[in-house]
């Protein structure tokens, strides 16, 4: 048993965090207050530098490009990039571009990896992630009403969907449909299928105005319609049937990415805490920090975070050698979240109308976050998730009592 | 000890309530996903139809266009509109003015009732208060830099202002600056000024941007510079010196209309889970409704929601009866303020994504009304309030052991 | 709308406070340290004196002996006996017996309630109620394994109860019975019997230990053995197959008699918390009072306490002037305990070591009104009950949806 | 970096977990119903047969007749002896006899040593801590009325303490006295004294009943007077005016100790919630695992624990290799004596009536382990030090803001 991160880790992180504190966070304000616009443009250069670090695309192998980290390295760098709100999107280490390319790169074919995974990993494309509908609630990963039909040598897809984050601009929707709604297995209906944004049907029908903001880009979250889109028999990802399979083989490294990025904003606001508190005076000479009731906000943070980030880090270093954890992975991913939300809660308070205002990263987290305890299933199902594995030692198969 | 509304206040609420779902509710999403943009336009007819409900400026005596409600009466109908994010704007209650018009008409001269309050009370023009200033707490009322010079028959006011909610658009900005900033009595130093915002050395500097919006109209909050701003000696508020003690009075009353206000918010915010939980299904006939989770979410808003409108109740008649109750007020300001967070926040979990979008006025709530807890005096300077109050019995002063 | 007591209740609460300052007080904490021990027998003058006051019993009509106040003045009372461990008991006002006097005045024949009503109603004799078994959840009422089978003229009973109150001592106990154990109506299978309890098969097997302690007398909680005890024809009571409906009945206004009961806990610990924080020093001159941490706690306290106990009155109200108000009551029942819960904690927080001591009564309330979130229904069956009343009008019906 | 225990610790945990469950368990039950009684004589053989596991007094090093464990190890044991009430005390790795072996080993003279170290380590007599007095704050450490006196030869030691752990019985007493009242370092006032428990005017007053029970020997609490007591000039215990410093050090691994003590109570409380949840049914075939708020217990409990432990061996590992980090050992202290209530707390309510009872170990727990907030410092006192800790990097110094 050992806790101390390796010299490499800590050179890298040194390295990431001081790249963010020139080149990413000059950038931060304006977005929390105006919004992606036009950030992308201004981003582009940041990004070709962030590949100098050696760090650019970090989730993929150096035969990719990438540079080729674990899991347990990726967050740990992760961490460190979270605490910027662009600090992943410079390293070409966000969503939903990552879980895309790990995906292509995991399942994808030769001819599928050629067109989509190069140039996503060097950020030439971006790409969006097609599964939730607004018919249907989305914890429910296999109940769903888009469909692929097969038509010769054609899939003909037909659907709507939403929440398919940064679809605004993406030239490829990954997108989940059912191939076989009847089969008995209700894990093997659907596909997954790597769709052309060009595609004629294909229609971005809004962006969907998330907490005040439509948004626009990378920060924006599609609503799509699938009005027959045709796409040939090779542009099936994986096997047919395969789609909850590799939806959850994305989902869950996914987890980790976010999940570490979080303790990320959680550092990021415990220091702007600190920051406020000690320069903030109620009167003259009395700064804030002389307040029981900040200090007790900075203490609880702190055991909070650092304890997370502890659990965090064993999950991505069992599942570096062992393979998968669905219930470590529930685990932090619902109790993360939490620890995130409240400590935000806390930097405001301590903030007081500043935290408010777009003037500190705080206000933006406060509202974009809240969907941490939403997002690749709600809090609720992580629970569930991680209680049906605490409960079958005991013999209990929550399944079988009406688990959806 | 009797609890029901009386048949009056029961019509007037059956009132207000149709006028909102008819006339008010149809702005409200478009409010939550476009700010006030051209809402200003929109709203004036409905304004207009809302003075035929006999309710229009509810706070204000009849002899001066309002209904003449009492407290009590004033915060069962606020209760009402708060379920509708534009439901005190509609109806002429709507802070900064409900506040400013009380005070103009407490303290003003006839001149200043002639030339302001009628105005107001006919919502013909709009006002702004400033108080906060960025460089010092607003949790300390006795510590600011505006003052006010006196200069032969004029004032000359210097000073740098925020948070001046509706500052633009505003008519008449009331001021409150250091008259005498070395009188020994602390509460003794400021007065208010009623300026002109067309006073030369008057400037709007910018609309802060607030969770993601600068915000336009009545729905912003203005950073102010006064350069220098000119007023003729009778633009004094109350008597020179009295500030501190028109701010308190000016307070105290507001926090009744806010907190009976997020009353109307919580109830609307439960009345959407509820909907939400009854609609919205895990899977074919199984209804989020049907989750635990869900219920406890429920239960626990609805004990909490009217527990907390008790008080709410009670303090108004309170007050009615026998004047001022600063800690009580101070009291139900953090009590609601808490009720409220937790009850948007599970009302937006319930919704899951559609919670986070703007489809349904709850995520507008969440990030706006974040500053329940701040706005007004933070959650922590109420409570010291009530310990104050509570800890005299007992022999103990709080202000001698340091308090601020 | 009025929140003011009538003078006559003012009158009734000072004079019981009174005479708990006086009287109990002196026993309570004999009763924290040392349990129930010889407390009977020193008790029994003490309630001969209350006999005096006029409120003794005061649930009961006077012309069985009782004060006859209505359920809003039971509650305004209950809450400040409640402030002493021993209030009830001292106005023969406690649990169980309140509940079977409730239960034998509205069921009972002339018969049973000469034999047994007027004895308990002045406190001569006790008595205990039989419903949970061990083998069976408590909060699914309509599952159980007693049974009472018709014998010609009697009835034999045989089963296994356990959690009996006081059943230590009690000269009658009310037992819950399975009469038609095939019954197509769930709620229409048990009924109650009036059982004296030197009936021959009759076993008291032990006074459960209850956080630390067996317990005695009235201060106990019995696991019971009923060895085919026979009773006569005449010992049901109220009409076969109505026990269920008794037992809801008897816990209703139990329950408010409990809750305004735990307030009056509630405002002791807020009491007992002001007065150490105002009289422990941290360093000399330096009251704990000063503590920002405690002030809050007691802001909290207050607010949590107040709103609750409005919550509380209101419903007594309701109930008095509209009758049963079945999710009102759950509404109450988990709501103030959890209040009572937080306060507790917190009050002993404030104590330090001393709170953990029995050198006040707050540790005796600690570890016993923890069980305050479990009896008489647990938080989770009477959200439940709040939620399936909430969601009715939204057209959901909870019991069809796999609810207990 | 590397998160799993060591071969030798995986084996030395089985060892102590299988004796535990086999020697320890059967006696825990009565412990919970009845208190220590007689359970200094049926745990004596108990303890001879832990001997033979070659785990006897693993903090004290083989030479000295302990297992000579590193504090990371001790953590790691201390996780599986707590999930028995009488596991450490089985093991000889109790408090307070713990720390006092720490004390004498680490400061006391070889004389110091032989009388007093050899029986402690090996069992054969007990020990107590005398710091706290009734009079002062116990979080205030630099303030107590205690006083030795130099007579010639010898100290005349004379005070009032309480809360001193296992007083009764014990065969010597460390004993925390100020020697240097007026020293301008308040830091160097006090000095420790080792004292002889059958010395002539000291004077085991009472034992304090704390939570119902005045406990007998280990398992007490003791309230002290030293009349006047004599000890030779060689009882001091380390350096005259080192008092403070030798309490700091004793205190610190001591609450790594009662820490990883507190997770091994939160798995065995949620080894208990588990299995309750398997076996409880609501109704024939639904057990209460079926429940989503058990389920959701029981996902949150595994999150904080987990989280915790990690927390804990962090800070051990930290102090094996670095030394002390009093700022790491106050954050474990407050934060996982939080998260041991906590899931105390949903461990009772999933026993129902049955988790009130002394038929599990978790009444114990809940009713003692309030203590964990308060005792070896309240949490207000360490998140105070956390944050003085975290601050200082941006300028603060707590100190000089009136902290105490």
């Amino acid at each position: 048993m050992d806790f101390s991160p390796s010299d490499r880790v800590v050179a890298m992180r040194r390295l990431a965090r001081d790249f963010c504190v020139q080149e990413v966070e000059p950038e931060e304000l304006s977005l929390a207050a105006q919004g992606w616009t036009d950030l992308e443009e201004r981003m582009a250069p940041v990004r070709e530098r962030a590949k100098g670090t050696g760090l650019f695309a970090p989730h993929m192998p150096a035969e990719h490009g990438g540079a080729g980290l674990a899991l347990l390295e990726q967050a740990q760098l992760s961490e460190v990039l979270g605490m910027h709100p662009l600090g992943h999107y410079a390293f070409n280490f966000a969503a939903p571009d990552v879980g895309n390319m790990e995906l292509i790169h995991a399942w994808g074919t030769a001819a599928q990896k050629e067109r989509w995974l190069g140039p996503l990993v060097r950020g030439e494309i971006r790409s969006t992630f097609l599964m939730t509908e607004p018919e249907h609630a989305g914890s429910n990963p296999v109940w769903m009403s888009t469909t692929a039909e097969r038509r010769g040598d054609e899939w003909l897809l037909r659907g709507h969907k939403w929440f398919a984050t940064a679809a605004d601009g993406a030239s490829v929707a990954v997108v989940m449909a059912m191939t076989d709604p009847q089969a008995a297995n209700p894990y093997a209906r659907a596909s997954m299928f790597l769709v052309p944004t060009d595609s004629e049907g294909y229609e971005l029908v809004r962006n969907i105005s998330v907490m005040g903001h439509a948004g626009r880009g990378w920060l924006s979250h599609g609503e799509l319609m699938l009005h027959g889109v045709r796409v040939p028999g090779d542009a099936v990802l994986g096997p047919v049937g395969g789609g909850f399979k590799l939806a959850q083989s994305r989902l869950e490294p996914g987890r980790i990415h976010h999940v570490s990025r979080w303790v990320g904003v959680c550092r990021r606001a415990l220091d702007l805490m600190c920051r406020q508190a000690a320069q903030r005076e109620l009167a003259p000479g009395r700064p804030l920090a002389g307040q029981q009731t900040v200090q007790e906000w900075i203490a609880e943070s702190r055991a909070e975070i650092e304890a997370a980030r502890l659990l965090v880090l064993q999950t991505a270093w069992k599942i570096d050698r062992q393979g998968e954890f669905r219930e470590d992975v529930s685990l932090i991913k619902f109790h993360v979240a939490g620890v995130l939300q409240r400590v935000l809660d806390r930097a405001i308070q301590v903030h007081g109308a500043l935290g408010m205002t777009d003037d500190t990263p705080l206000a933006f987290w406060y509202r974009h976050e809240r969907a941490a305890r939403i997002y690749d299933g709600p809090d609720e199902v992580h629970k569930r998730v991680v209680a049906r594995s605490m409960l079958k030692p005991y013999g209990v198969n929550l399944r079988g009592l009406g688990d959806v």
